[in-house]
């Protein structure tokens, strides 16, 4: 009998995540029942928003509870299944949690073919990060070609979607990022027109040199200083894309809001959130077009995939808050 | 040769509007050239908005210089003029400027009709506050029938009439405001279905419990803490409209961001600033609406007109502030 090994949520944490607010258990790999089946999971995704559902209260979606596995997204294969739709062998995602094994009974899991793409791209570019960009950046934002698109977090995994999706849209394209590395990549290898250090120290004027007629959409993934140095820079008319706020997760102040948020009437301006499991029903059409983009080439996907197994788990998750990533940021198991 | 008295800028405040920000001058009344005429201000309008426009750095209009004269809206009668589109004895609306004569080449300015309604009317339900209501709630909040609108500052000039629009529309109608009477007011006099004085110390459980399913529009006139609390009550997909900022204007530590602004994600709701000024080429449509209301009886319009004339401009502009007045605030010359 397999040892499933897992974190369970231990203690709502104040700011980071410390080891003390996870518990390591180790227990039986589980059985599936009839109508169920067996993951071994081999992908785990690391997101953000697991930061939000470590705290207590209701956000898009109900939190963790002491105790419990921690939520995750992941890509696994069913070893045994006695489900009519699915079968041993197929890969699959779903959201298995932080373990090595896992029973389903098919509930938002879906069958994923890793001929066409390795497996970590199922959790980024053709997976909730992708999907995100697209629908976030198309729907929400509805850049029109030749507008300015500034987009935040720009070297994560959204965020180098959104960044590569307005490009392809014919808009001008600059990214937020954190490092002269990060920024360097963005331009060089992924075609933003300029990416701007916003720990350089210049945020506001970098930008203003960057985005010389305002920008039009902002799609932020951060929060904090970097809403507000945007919010100071918006073309008339502009929509400000909330897809996230990394930077105010981990506060320990707790959070603040955009100071200048009227900046949103001087300019017409609106901000607007959206979460991604809304398109559910439009997700093929998402997929489809990201698929189609990358098999022409004129996307390109990354993953910065940590080897190491489950017990690398609670290191791992905070390379998302130190910004420590490039692309989509996952867990080997 | 009548005498003009003036107030104009002498200094930028911090916070409230102090005398000595206030520079008081007589001069001789202005001579209309040609294509000008010259108008009595009988009716000044005071606006949360001329605190912002008293800030260096343009704002969705230029600052007032330090030495002009303070800008300000109202309703005056033509003297004389040289001007062939207007005449002497008419009454008109126009940016005349805190004084009691000004000559106007006619731009921005309007004819109105005062056998229609009293003067101070053209300043409130049928001048900048009812435009600024029936565009803000109409094209921005775009409520539908049956749905909860909330309006903060409910009981000033575009409060009251956004929420007798909203219940003419059919909506649930909650207006926020300070202190019981003006709350018992919205109830009694208006027809809004609740009142919440944010006074009272029990903001939120009350906007809990007179919008049960939750805030579908909230016409925000306030920011700080009230807009927190509605951002806490907001029902999925809700629409936040931005029309002004009150709380903030003359806030000395500088204007504060809503700390729970990522509600708009949690209930992917938007947040969009509008001037009305933007709808030039349809305030004939809302004036026409506003005006057959009024007609039959289902808007009520209130005016706060204060007696004295231009001396007491610096001491009635701060009711404002205080949330003194109950309706539009008018100074009478």
């Amino acid at each position: 009998m397999p040892v499933n090994a897992q974190y369970r949520l231990a203690a709502r944490p104040s700011g980071l995540p410390k080891d003390s607010d996870w518990h390591y258990t180790e227990e039986a790999a589980p059985t599936p029942g009839e109508g169920e089946f067996l993951v071994e999971v081999r992908y785990l995704s690391l997101d953000p928003a697991m930061r939000t559902w470590m705290n207590a209260g209701r956000s898009y979606v109900p939190p963790v509870e002491l105790g419990e596995v921690m939520r995750a997204a992941g890509i696994g294969r069913i070893l045994e299944s006695r489900h009519p739709a699915f079968k041993a062998g197929q890969d699959v995602f779903g959201t298995f949690g932080v373990q090595n094994y896992a029973v389903s009974d098919g509930a938002g899991v879906t069958v994923v073919d890793t001929a066409l793409a390795p497996a970590p791209t199922f959790l980024g570019t053709l997976g909730i990060s992708g999907i995100t960009a697209y629908f976030g950046l198309f729907d929400v934002g509805k850049p029109e070609p030749g507008q300015t698109v500034v987009v935040s977090a720009a070297a994560g995994s959204v965020g180098i979607v959104v960044g590569q999706l307005a490009k392809i849209h014919g808009c001008r394209v600059v990214g937020i990022a954190g490092g002269p590395e990060k920024c360097r990549l963005l331009v060089e290898e992924f075609g933003f027109d300029a990416a701007v250090d916003h720990r350089a120290g210049n945020l506001r004027a970098d930008l203003k040199a960057h985005a010389p007629d305002g920008i039009d959409v902002f799609f932020d993934n951060v929060g904090g200083e970097v809403l507000e140095a945007a919010l100071a820079r918006l073309a008339r008319g502009a929509r400000i894309v909330l897809s996230g706020a990394v930077s105010q997760y981990t506060s320990a102040e707790g959070p603040r809001g955009p100071a200048n948020y009227m900046q949103l009437l001087v300019r017409r301006a609106s901000m607007t959130g959206f979460v991604f499991s809304d398109y559910a029903d439009r997700y093929p059409e998402a997929v489809d077009a990201l698929a189609g983009w990358l098999r022409e080439g004129v996307l390109k996907s990354r993953e910065d995939v940590v080897a190491g197994g489950i017990a690398k788990f609670p290191e791992t998750l905070l390379k998302l808050f130190r910004g420590e990533n490039t692309g989509k940021l996952v867990l080997a198991l």
